[in-house]
């Protein structure tokens, strides 16, 4: 069973998966690609290679676990946290853990392993947007679930182990650290200024509008005054909304073509660069918490693209201080320039 | 001009480092390696490649800047920020930032390419720690910086381009935010129990032992409990203090022997991992200020080495959530039992 351990000084949980153990032993000398698995299990026809599925998005007729479906969920076979058993807080000595409950999907994106989730067509595209909102909300529902962390990694050094085109979820009993941070920064904005600071900023790249990438009825995607990494990309919707899972119909399909340029822009100007993107939405409110009370005007959802084109020191983790060669003004004129 | 600029939601800084500027289109394609120059800069001989050096430890009678140096501390000829100007803050919107001053220097730790830190005698590590430790205290006297970070990275993956054996030392206008949390955590504990949260954990995992790699006199070198890498090092010094640039001279020969231990266990157990470390120590402290006036018993100085053995995934960096395969009690037990 995996467990999550706090880390008495700066508050930050940590996943000890050891599910996915290896042994001590097995890291010396591994410093290099792990093969991809010979039969890709994320194709279509290979269904049964994958644990049965949790959610699909498929034509007509078709039947679970088989062929004929545009977006399919799965569980991640290699799970770090576990979605069966009880929450179970204990002290140890003065650290604190608790059991390792959560969930953790895969979403794969397309049938195909030969097209990019850029690469698609724009109705593929939302379809696979529409199914990180369903299944936010679905695992939402569950109250042992504080916070629904969706991703991607594209690339080895992104953290991905299989390049067929796929997302994950993890859903967990904590809000993880940096979320916290933002919530209380977010907060602190609104209680001095009544204002959310989000809209604070979407206003001001309007405004300057030389760090503004692409933007369309529902989203603005811009570089980040502070970004820090080159070429670092924000995806901000117009409307006020903490819940990333309660955009409707017509800022799904907005969503899905910002998303599109965005990636197709990094494709096509920087070569298929590695990248991960995050989407920061509020944490699960319970009345009886108490906290963030002004969450739904002070907080608003949005995307963090990251491409990997410089090396992530220990010491930038480590510190949180991070060094980018390439103001952002400069990436973004440059990808404002990109045909897609 | 390199200029700092801040985060509006979440107060980090970041340095924009237009001095180590790559255009756009540098990074179109660029997702390998770089050569290494082709003449080391950093091997007795080629001083005079490098800028005029800061400081050096040298045999009686050799002249700076020629050979005869155990340890030599140089510019970085690339820096992250410029030690020359005034530190200037401005707002831009509802942004903010700053000039990019501050210093960036590069710790030669030896003559000799072909031996790294771990595997030099006592004495070369010990004349190592006790150049960190006066660079820190000197640079500390400039009252520009508020926080002066030493770190090592060994491996391209962990940041290092050059692989002759070096560390660096960036004195900063700011105290870097994970700093800032640490201190918050230790002053909100202390608070509390009217203990420092660092004499507890010391405590614990000298009563738990399971988690302890090697001790002596003055140090203790542990996996801390909630370790977000496998095979991380803490070392933890028993004396409090906050500064580590206060040391005394015992302190040293005992610091150069738990540092020389744990880099060799590592390097032994593990086929010479990429890894980085970074010492974690008080920020400047002005009385003008009034902050954290019980830093000196709440915080302690201590170092963490993380080996870089899984790849940190971007959404691990955008949510400070990490998921490590490895309990720190295996990885422990494991490099306790590798002889050096």
């Amino acid at each position: 069973m995996p467990e999550l351990r706090h880390d008495p000084v700066v508050g930050r949980w940590v996943i000890i998966a050891t599910e996915r153990t290896r042994r001590p032993n097995d890291f010396a000398g591994i410093h290099s690609h792990p093969d991809e698995p010979k039969v890709n299990p994320f194709t279509e026809g290979n269904e049964e290679l994958t644990p049965p599925e949790i959610h699909a998005i498929r034509e007509p007729g078709t039947k679970p676990n088989g062929p004929g479906w545009r977006v399919r969920v799965i569980p991640n076979k290699f799970p770090a946290l576990r979605v069966e058993g009880t929450l179970d807080k204990e002290g140890d000595g003065i650290y604190d853990r608790m059991s390792g409950i959560g969930a953790h999907e895969v979403i794969i994106e397309t049938p195909r392993h030969d097209l990019q989730l850029e690469e698609q067509p724009l109705d593929r595209v939302a379809s696979v947007v529409e199914t990180c909102r369903s299944r936010m909300a679905d695992l939402l529902k569950d109250i042992r679930f504080r916070y629904v962390l969706v991703f991607k990694n594209f690339g080895w050094e992104a953290g991905a182990t299989i390049s067929h085109p796929h997302s994950q979820i993890i859903a967990t009993p904590v809000t993880p650290n940096v979320v916290k941070e933002k919530l209380a920064g977010a907060q602190a904005y609104y209680e001095q200024k009544d204002r959310s600071i989000f809209a604070d900023i979407l206003k001001q790249e309007l405004k300057d509008g030389h760090r503004i990438v692409h933007q369309n009825a529902g989203f603005v995607c811009f570089c980040p005054y502070a970004s820090r990494f080159p070429f670092e990309l924000c995806i901000m919707p117009r409307r006020q909304l903490a819940d990333f899972h309660r955009i409707e119909a017509d800022e799904v399909i907005q969503l899905a073509d910002v998303l599109k340029v965005a990636l197709l822009k990094l494709h096509r100007g920087l070569n298929q660069p590695q990248y991960n993107y995050l989407i920061h939405t509020a944490p699960a409110r319970y009345p009886k918490k108490g906290y963030w009370t002004t969450v739904d005007q002070d907080f608003r959802w949005h995307i963090e693209i990251t491409p990997r084109l410089t090396q992530i020191a220990g010491f930038e983790v480590g510190t949180g201080f991070f060094v980018n060669p390439v103001p952002p003004e400069d990436a973004a004129q440059f990808l404002k320039g990109v045909e897609v």
